[in-house]
């Protein structure tokens, strides 16, 4: 619970100073020049008053009760403050100084120490090195902040890692004259987290959106967790910054390497409904529009406009941004001819031409947000000199105030029709310089209100042998190792996840026996943990079609990795399906991700791959193998026969399940996997897995 | 020569009234708010006086002369008043009314009429159905414009298909307090062209950067030529809307229907070095970085900052802009420790930390201007409050006078530092609001920076036997079909395009002695331009090992394809190479496109293709090949032989040149043509041409 922070009854400045560029200052005149509603307490052992207030020597001299404590001392003295804090019943402390973890070991040591001491009284640690905390609630006013955007109150919250960043997004709303509700950068974040304050935001009522900078995600399963229950109610938009970072440029053929920060932050972001933008501005604009407008009900938008070319972009925009080009009805049409010029054109975008007035103008929105097949409308207006611009304007604020639909809007205009814009922004309309914001805008929306329709995913269990699994994890558990390739098929058989018989031999002499339960033709393999890549190593001989050919394999590869000491794998050799492949990789404290994608170069060369979190429902199964840029492949271009989705899917699932059953399970790799025409099924060719310690 | 259109001596308004909704007072007002240069003259037969001006009768009864006249007046009288405004010797006549070809064949006729009468007197028609022009040079200073965008001067030009957008670009200049140069919303284009118009903003020596907004391209060649010469002076931005269109959504597997008008655009633009931009914002932020700023000699950025979160912002936009990040000289190292705090980051980004003045992030500039290794700079700037933020930016202010190097910066700060951007500004440092968008404007400088630094293309033509392939294509000249396959092999054998031996049969009886010129084994091909997709209607046989499988296959085929009468190809089989496809179509008076790509699912599923303007350089078929996303294939991806390149860049020259030579070849498709590996060349495999009447 944070309302100590976000709602202090109370204030004290450690640090306070007269001097103008201190931090300690500056926090005050932020307090004072937004009219913080609760008593705010200087604390300077040598100044007697502080910008006309009071000073304490210490927090301990101070008579009344204090929530909040704003620090701006020198690092190595703060652990002595905060003993008096404690002491006190301060509930929270916003360590402004810097010099903690940032800085190295000795910094880290002093972290520690300074959490450790506020636990010991039940207080809790912002920061270090953290810019601090806003709310604009007129109850509250509080600003215990050192930055200088000046705050007023509006509905978005913003919870920024970089100050910078935070910085910029709250200079842009103010900048469009839109207020903001509470706000928070951080720091360090050695105690109280980013998780904890987008659910506090999440349950903050007068919060209608939340905007999130991140740079690293320190803890995965939390954010989920929080973010998933948050979603449910608002939208949280989010931007993930330090994709260049050469973690996340290292991709290479294994699942392992494949699922890097970046993977894992957008998996997050999927399962948990969390939007995603590339640039703070596109973020910004979304915002505002979650701000006042209801979430559209579909994907069907209509475009309205006085001028050609800008709706020609708005339709290239939407376009490209998923959303779809609504069909007006009938009787839409039949009104929309009533209403508008002769040279009007009524289709979708709607042009009522530049001499369109309140009526024709405000009439075809009017009409069009009683039609059911439109979920969304994005105006263009340009105020013609010709025209009633302010009629226009007041009509499309009437309109804006009740509809049940959201409306955005891109105005081109100079000041001498500020009235126009303040009268459409005024009914909760979004106001946009760009037609292309506009539309960028409602696609987030869009999207939001499509996760918020969405079924719950139900995650159905398959009836597998999990305790035959665990007899084969158990001999491994512990170690950090792959897997003998039997007990990696024996996993499979256990989840029932399909593949082509198996065996494993030691020696020559159980060739014959062994391959006669496989059938000819057969695949050998040599099997051993030491050598990864079998294929090059010339460990794998495909299509051998009697005892014959398979002994002279046998004898060539166990000369050649005799020094290995290696076991071998016979499998039935089978006709070449669509190659496909499956991976897993474990999450520490969290459940594992799940890969798919077309084999061969389609994965090494083009990364055509999909990532989603486990569980898989269905429908997520469904979309990871359709999101795939090659799936015209599987579905049978060029003539070929389509393969069985539903049974890949349904192989995903067993995957995903086999995965989260064993977190140990650190990396898995069915590669190939072939899949075959429908009804068909597939088959599991080559399988791979690596136990950690977990 | 536009010089009497953008730089009248006096302007006649034909259409003047007093009525202040109407167009002709709107320009009448625009020309006297804006303090036009020369005399205006109000055309009206019914008022005494319009706006206090002596109005004429007709333009017969004014005294002087006149250059230009803007008319707005009803569409059907508008030949008539011409006709006087012709005799008159007025050079240049805006035609604002509307009510020509956009509404159909009878409006046509009305614009062709039009345009006849002018040329009859040797006058020009800029329109109809447009806005007009601007030009905000002093010594003229004229809005002959109906919109309402206060003009300023500047150094921007703005020439725009569509009225609204035309203005929105426009706006934005003017809310950032950024002049124009010259403007102009063609209309119709039924005379004066766009191509003209950019032609006449190159030669204008205070047009630092075009903007241009098109929605089709009416004169592509035209377009191609004049932008190549203008882009060899200064940059074209070009933004082309329109893109969702049905027919540049429809893309399939052959040549004929890939090459759509968005691709005949991209092609232009690459071969003409003219910049696109996907949004009217990242055109605008790019065009005002131009307009004062230099271009960066290479790709090598260095961004500063005083606040860490924006600055990685700022990186993974350059990176993922294709920028790279300077490596500081030693030396510059030495030199920024000395002038940084200590807290300080000297690295890329150089983080000199908020309490930075004048002397540390001024100081740190100027030693990065110095540094040779750096080509460009991106500046985050944050007006920390204890800091001297005026100092900082006077000091940037004058670096930026001076340098020789491009600088943008983003700034974030609110009115009370109102002056820190005024100062930055004056200087021609753009001040953006958004790192992404300081960024993504350095990213399209320095793209134009390698453009202009390129060598002029070198086309070599090979050596071919063009006389010989006259003699084929003679044989069709004129008709519209697909040539014999036959033809097609002995175009590309006179152009030096390597195809396997292939030879034409009619009859049984030649089976034998054509097999054995070609050799065993060998392919055999149905071949009539009535059966497109031979291999799925059952036309090809592969490795026929002898004379009696290839009579076998031959019966079936001759028995099967009966109706049509066809021929047949015998062709030498070959052992499959990697997959490439090459593909020709033909452009009406320009050069045709080139098309490269890897065959099979990567064109048909992936759209992985390439496409050119012929003819092409070296340089040009080599970026083709290395930029379709499956190169990797070709480069020997997963352990296997790299192909011939260096020869696939041979065979695509030659092959432009065949295509250069013979513009009636409307459509080529060369596929597949096998890559071999290095030193063994490639094949042609299968080839197919369709000639046009052009």
């Amino acid at each position: 619970m944070l309302d100590a922070l976000f709602k202090p009854r109370s204030v004290a400045i450690i640090g306070a100073s007269n001097n103008p560029l201190s931090i300690g200052y500056i926090v005050m005149q932020n307090l004072l020049d937004h009219d913080f509603k609760g008593p705010i307490y200087p604390i300077n052992p040598k100044a007697k008053f502080i910008k006309s207030f009071r000073a304490y020597a210490s927090i301990a001299d101070i008579p009344d009760e204090v929530d909040l404590v704003n620090i701006s001392i020198k690092n190595t003295i703060v652990p002595y403050v905060l003993e008096e804090c404690g002491k006190k019943g301060v509930k929270f402390a916003i360590v402004h100084t810097a010099g903690f973890k940032e800085v190295g070991e000795e910094g880290l040591a002093l972290e520690k120490q300074i959490v450790e001491v506020a636990h010991k009284y039940g207080m809790r640690i912002y920061g270090p090195n953290s810019q601090g905390i806003q709310n604009s609630d007129p109850e509250i006013s509080v600003y215990a902040n050192f930055t200088f955007v000046p705050m007023f109150p509006g509905n978005i919250s913003i919870v920024a890692q970089s100050g910078g960043v935070g910085e910029t997004l709250k200079l842009h709303l103010y900048n469009i004259g839109k207020g903001m509700r509470m706000y928070s950068s951080f720091g360090n974040e050695s105690d109280v987290s980013m998780n904890e304050i987008i659910d506090y935001y999440g349950q903050d009522e007068e919060t209608k959106a939340i905007m999130v900078h991140m740079e690293t995600l320190k803890d995965p399963a939390g954010f989920l967790e929080v973010a998933s229950r948050v979603t449910a109610k608002k939208p949280i938009l989010a931007l993930k910054t330090g994709k260049t970072s050469e973690g996340t440029k290292a991709v290479a053929s294994h699942t392992g390497a494949l699922v890097e920060q970046e993977t894992l932050v957008d998996v997050i972001f999927k399962k948990s409904g969390v939007l995603r933008f590339d640039s703070q501005e596109d973020m910004i604009h979304a915002a505002v529009a979650f701000s006042n407008q209801p979430v559209p009900g579909g994907d069907r938008v209509v475009i309205v406009t006085n001028t050609g070319g800008p709706a020609i972009i708005a339709v290239d925009e939407c376009i490209s941004a998923g959303l779809k080009l609504a069909e007006l009805s009938a009787k839409t049409k039949e009104t929309l001819r009533k209403i508008v010029f002769q040279m009007a054109i009524v289709s979708n975008p709607v042009d009522v031409v530049a001499t369109a007035g309140p009526e024709q103008y405000g009439g075809t929105v009017e009409a069009l947000l009683k039609d059911p097949n439109i979920d969304s409308i994005l105006l263009v207006f340009v105020t013609a000199p010709f025209a009633d611009c302010e009629g226009i304007a007041r009509k499309l604020g009437e309109l804006g105030k009740v509809s049940k639909k959201p409306i955005v809007c891109q105005v081109m205009t100079i000041e001498k029709w500020a009235e126009v814009i303040r009268l459409i922004r005024e009914s909760g309309i979004p106001v946009y310089d760009f037609a292309e914001t506009a539309a960028r805008a409602l696609s987030a929306m869009t999207e939001y209100g499509k996760f918020t329709r969405r079924k719950a995913p139900a995650y159905k269990k398959y009836e597998v042998n999990k305790q035959k699994a665990e007899t084969v994890i158990k001999r491994h558990r512990g170690k950090e190792k792959f897997l003998p390739q039997d007990d990696v098929f024996e996993l499979l058989r256990c989840y029932g996840i399909p593949a082509v018989n198996t065996a494993k031999i030691m020696k020559e002499e159980e060739l014959d026996k062994t391959a006669a339960e496989v059938g000819f033709p057969v695949v050998l393999k040599v099997d051993s943990d030491k050598i990864i890549h079998k294929t090059e190593a010339g460990g794998v001989s495909v299509n051998l079609k009697d005892g014959k050919a398979l002994r002279v394999s046998f004898k060539k590869m166990a000369g050649k990795f005799a020094k290995y000491k290696p076991g071998f794998i016979l499998q039935q050799y089978v006709e070449s399906g669509k190659e496909v492949i499956m991976g897993v990789k474990g999450n520490e404290g969290m459940e594992p991700t799940i890969m798919f994608g077309l084999g061969g170069v389609f994965v090494e060369v083009l990364k055509d791959v999909q990532f989603r979190l486990a569980p898989l429902s269905r429908e997520e199964a469904l979309e990871m193998i359709r999101s795939i840029k090659g799936f015209p492949i599987l579905e049978g271009a060029r003539g070929e026969k389509a393969v069985d989705v539903n049974k890949l899917a349904e192989i995903l699932i067993r995957f995903s399940q086999l995965a989260s059953d064993f977190p140990e399970l650190d990396e898995i790799d069915l590669n190939p996997v072939f899949a075959f025409e429908k009804g068909k099924g597939a088959a599991v060719v080559d399988a791979r897995a690596k136990i950690i310690k977990r």
